[in-house]
């Protein structure tokens, strides 16, 4: 479950990342929230930009090493953008990585651990990770700020997660309006076959056009309150001429 | 191509969202800004947040309306938290918005539109869009920060470009070491099995415990040097006996 993804901030410089990283935590349905030796903390920025996420930043734990913030974790995922002489499981992709993490959250802690702004982890804490994720980004200008790497990532585990049937989630569907019936459409189609006749815009009937045109509004699918007022306009643009076949429906 | 994908930022409040949404498109190789009405621009503020992007601040447009920032556009894609009345074609996952916007951006400029932080896009202009997306976020608390939002759909944006054969992706690897062959590979389980009766671990072979650890070794995938470390290892761990027979390789 959620709950047991971690996020992990090492000495983060910026008190004000802190509290962007709690409110991107949030939005992803994620609430574990460790500082190892944050620079500043706590801090009225942290406060200031969790907003709305400043139950994170109060249940935040504040520890010493991050040996201590990972102890209990089966799995720790180290987010570095720079590639490492150390050659541990590397995830080129963050949804690879957040398959493996959601997998083994179901039973057990899992963190995920984000380093300093400007210098990232080092090496010594990469050796505390069993693997490390990357988030693929220009070549050229490839750095997220700490906080957009941990919405990144945040994302892509809930996005995981939502997917698994334990999560029992379900998408919000708008209350769907009625669809026509297939005799109603049938019926659209006739009036606007007519009206393409009567306006000499067709000359006789041209089985091309006219089945191009209803493919075009098959596609728009029209709800029973639209086709009405596709009729209603079909009416009003219908020319009058002196026959009595206007009347027909 | 990823530099028709246009973000347009409407009516911005902070000009630090705009700097810190400048520096998520980069990050993502995005490239085209365009302001509808911000309240302040140029700013120092989002200069000194883009940290690097200020090339799009630089070659930012701002223009008077949403319709002048996508006449030109092909798709129009407004990201909206809020389900509302207009019956647009809806997007229910960033990646699937993904797919439909660079397909289109091979031949012809498409827009990703993100409103005012508090009160998103009006009526009006949700007119202007094609499309809606919306991140499926915590039902709790899920409007994400506007950079955050912009980083997350740049993100899906240059994920899905990487997957497609026009972008010429190849994830860098570092350079492979070399992997030892079977008969290495052979070798090595010969002395670990060796090592482990030497040591009285095993009385005599037993096939299924030296199955599961070659399996275990196996899953390390060894390279070469690493195998010869652990043959150096068991070497130095073998026991040593007055038997001739521990001269063998």
């Amino acid at each position: 479950m959620l709950s047991n993804v971690r996020i992990v901030l090492v000495q983060t410089f910026h008190p004000g990342n802190i509290g962007q990283a709690a409110r991107a935590m949030k939005t992803m349905g994620l609430v574990d929230l460790v500082l190892v030796n944050p620079r500043c903390f706590p801090d009225p920025e942290a406060t200031r930009l969790a907003a709305g996420a400043e139950d994170l930043i109060e249940s935040a734990r504040v520890v010493g090493s991050l040996k201590e913030a990972v102890n209990d974790c089966v799995q720790v995922v180290g987010a570095s953008a720079r590639l490492r002489s150390l050659p541990l499981p590397h995830f080129d992709e963050p949804d690879e990585m957040a398959k493996e993490i959601t997998e083994h959250a179901l039973d057990a802690p899992v963190a995920l651990v984000f380093g300093r702004e400007r210098s990232g982890l080092t090496n010594d804490e990469i050796g505390h990770c069993t693997h490390q994720v990357s988030i693929p980004a220009n070549p050229d200008y490839g750095i997220l700020n700490l906080a957009q790497a941990v919405q990144v990532l945040a994302y892509e585990v809930n996005r995981t997660w939502r997917r698994r049937p334990e999560s029992g989630y379900h998408p919000t569907r708008p209350t769907g309006e009625k669809l026509p019936s297939r005799e109603q459409l049938d019926h659209f189609h006739a009036h606007l076959g007519r009206v393409m006749q009567a306006s000499g815009f067709l000359t006789q009937p041209h089985a091309r056009t006219e089945a191009q045109l209803q493919a075009l509004f098959a596609r728009a699918q029209p709800t029973r309150r639209e086709l009405s007022l596709l009729r209603g306009l079909l009416s009003a643009l219908e020319p009058k001429t002196h026959s009595p076949d206007n009347d027909q429906a």
